[in-house]
């Protein structure tokens, strides 16, 4: 596998896109489209929110036949808490795009991030369709991530190259994140893609794994979206041996994705709304792989140990407090914490003698929380970012 | 039932404290003394949380009798987290006021709030126990309401009066709230005394069926302490008729204890750390009592529906999202929210013509929620408070 540094969603053979400015947002790009020059192989994981915005709704009808040819995504409005409207729209905008495209609408997907409960200026996309699929190019990439940004601070893309069989095959995704992520991923949008030849089956599977890897592993504030949506498309257009499930060419192909969500899983921790801290998490020695993620996403969301990275705080002890609190079970006699690679606890009791080394090393931009619940086998590792003063600036404004 | 504007802990017979400070605090009381005249009839609630402070194991097991007749409460360290160490330490003081105050010390029980993970001071503690127990009086409960304040920014207590058949029974307490607070009680401390004549399993329950409608309805920011005890001793000198369970004396003296913990659990919310809003989530409309509590508490603890009544923010879309995220069955079709008894979203659209009334209404510093989820006939109310840039700075900084 190779990173492909300046790789975009545009290297996979076959991906034009397009952005522009519809009028949503008052300047910067607020809508794109992906497109593949072929009808793609397609899957997608949604938001498991009871309550789901239109256009997911409207993407998990139209990926009942696992395909799809392009991704209109809007920021500026989520189209959510809209009802029967809101469908309609997300209906029309498809509708007039398939037009525009000369495919069957059913092979269009559409996503939105944005303000919960407004209507969604459908005109405003309508009338700026034509614009976006003439001056759809193989060099739009640039733009395209851009206009998927909310309150994200810098654009998340990664491509990599791997090889199936002697053909070379690219996987490439964008990825918008910021507020509100975990667990299962929250306002987050991702596109994945690839010109792999891959067949159904296989493509499900993969991204089913991966998610649940990479995207389910990151936590911001704790909250889960109406919105959150990965997409990949595959096109086929490496023309490389079909990859079928339990191959070595699946494991390749999954190994790929793997590298590439992760990369963007960690850049929207990283861009975390007012986030200054890198935080991982991991638990381990969990009786069950649910133990594992329950305890490490209960570490990862309490206020009081987001707010004590964020003030590069020594006071360890709001990690077991946390951890107790959880629906885990665990016995803390047998609990060893390590903070930064120190051990702070262990035997049921402080186990650090120099408190000012642990200062100190709290001062890095990267944090390590190390739990061992000694209590079996299973482990689980989440991505987690501090609670700051900007955070909450941020979330106070009306976005 | 009759509220006493200026009644104290002591305000029931025979209940004399002290307060002091023994050096664990600069300089404001840091260690308090609540004590029986006699021997009293005790019950308890503590922390669901598996990491619990040593004064709470050691409370559990000297509350096995029912009984205690003095309760000594410090600040500035928790004592938990600190193994057997912590354990003889409590054991230690528990004896030590025992021998001072010529008492079994199975009738001795200890509280201590603040860091988690040091060692507790023991010698300040035992070096004040002479100095606290002869300064013992019935004029000194302004002293110990204040010696257990945290980051409290006003001390809390509250007294109540009430007839049992034509005798005189009344029913006081004290409380120290601010961070961690929800669910379950989290870093709070609250003391209740009463001269009520009261048998074990009447008492007992009385306790438990209040906490759970009071202490356990609020939330600050979803954490759960190692240290949160309710605790109450009935020393019985208002030589009422014995009050049992299943009586209408039953009834007046839960009432009347509820009306006291009531109060205090609103006082917490509102001097939450650096809330400057009291927000009302009523959940009505619900499956079960067990839906409506956590519906309402994932709407109370939503980091997003905080911040946002913090910045008088109209985006109500972000609590069908927290509602939707949490683990309750309801149909978003027929969930009707009203946000300042204004009805924001009903038939799974907007509701709201005119948004600059909510703006406006937003602005007070009383917040109501209202989620219908017409799905049964079960309700809860949790109430909650705002997350501030406050909030943060507060628990930035190791206290």
């Amino acid at each position: 596998m190779k990173e492909l540094k300046k790789g975009t969603i545009s290297t996979p053979l076959g991906f034009k896109t397009n952005a522009l400015n519809c009028g949503m947002k008052k300047s910067k790009p607020d809508l794109a489209l992906i497109y593949s020059i072929v009808r793609a192989q397609c899957a997608g994981v949604f938001t498991k929110n009871k309550v789901k915005a239109a256009p997911v709704i409207l993407g998990m009808k139209n990926l009942k036949d696992n395909h799809a040819q392009a991704i209109i995504v809007n920021s500026g409005n989520a189209n959510c808490c809209t009802g029967k409207r809101g469908l309609d729209d997300a209906l029309l905008i498809s509708k007039s795009l398939a037009k525009e495209l000369k495919l069957p609408s059913i092979d269009i997907l559409i996503s939105s991030t944005g303000v919960i409960g407004k209507y969604l200026p459908k005109e405003k996309i309508i009338k700026s369709l034509p614009k976006l699929v003439s001056g759809l190019g193989f060099n739009n990439a640039h733009k395209a991530v851009k206009a998927i940004m909310t309150t994200d601070t810098f654009a998340k893309q990664v491509a990599v190259e791997i090889k199936i069989k002697n053909k070379t095959v690219t996987v490439a995704a964008i990825a918008k994140g910021a507020g509100m992520i975990c667990p299962n991923m929250a306002t987050m949008l991702c596109f994945v893609t690839t010109d792999a030849l891959i067949n159904k089956t296989a493509l499900t599977k993969a991204l089913k794994l991966v998610v649940d890897e990479t995207f389910n592993c990151i936590s911001i504030d704790g909250q889960m979206s109406t919105n959150d949506s990965v997409i990949i498309m595959a096109n086929g257009l490496a023309a490389n041996a079909m990859i079928v499930e339990n191959s070595r060419e699946f494991e390749v192909f999954a190994g790929a994705l793997k590298f590439v969500c992760l990369a963007l899983a960690k850049m929207i921790v990283k861009d975390g709304e007012g986030a200054t801290k890198f935080i991982e998490v991991n638990v381990i020695g969990a009786k069950s792989k649910k133990a594992a993620s329950t305890a490490a996403m209960a570490i990862s969301n309490s206020m009081l140990v987001k707010t004590m990275m964020a003030g590069n705080n020594p006071n360890w002890g709001r990690i077991p407090s946390a951890l107790g609190a959880a629906d885990v079970d665990f016995d803390v006699n047998k609990l060893v914490l390590t903070l930064q690679k120190k051990i702070v606890f262990k035997n049921s009791k402080p186990a650090l003698k120099d408190q000012n080394v642990l200062i100190k090393s709290l001062k890095k931009k990267d944090i390590n929380i190390t739990a061992n619940l000694n209590n079996g086998n299973f482990e689980h590792t989440v991505y987690s970012s501090d609670l700051t003063v900007e955070y909450v600036k941020v979330n106070m404004a009306y976005n």
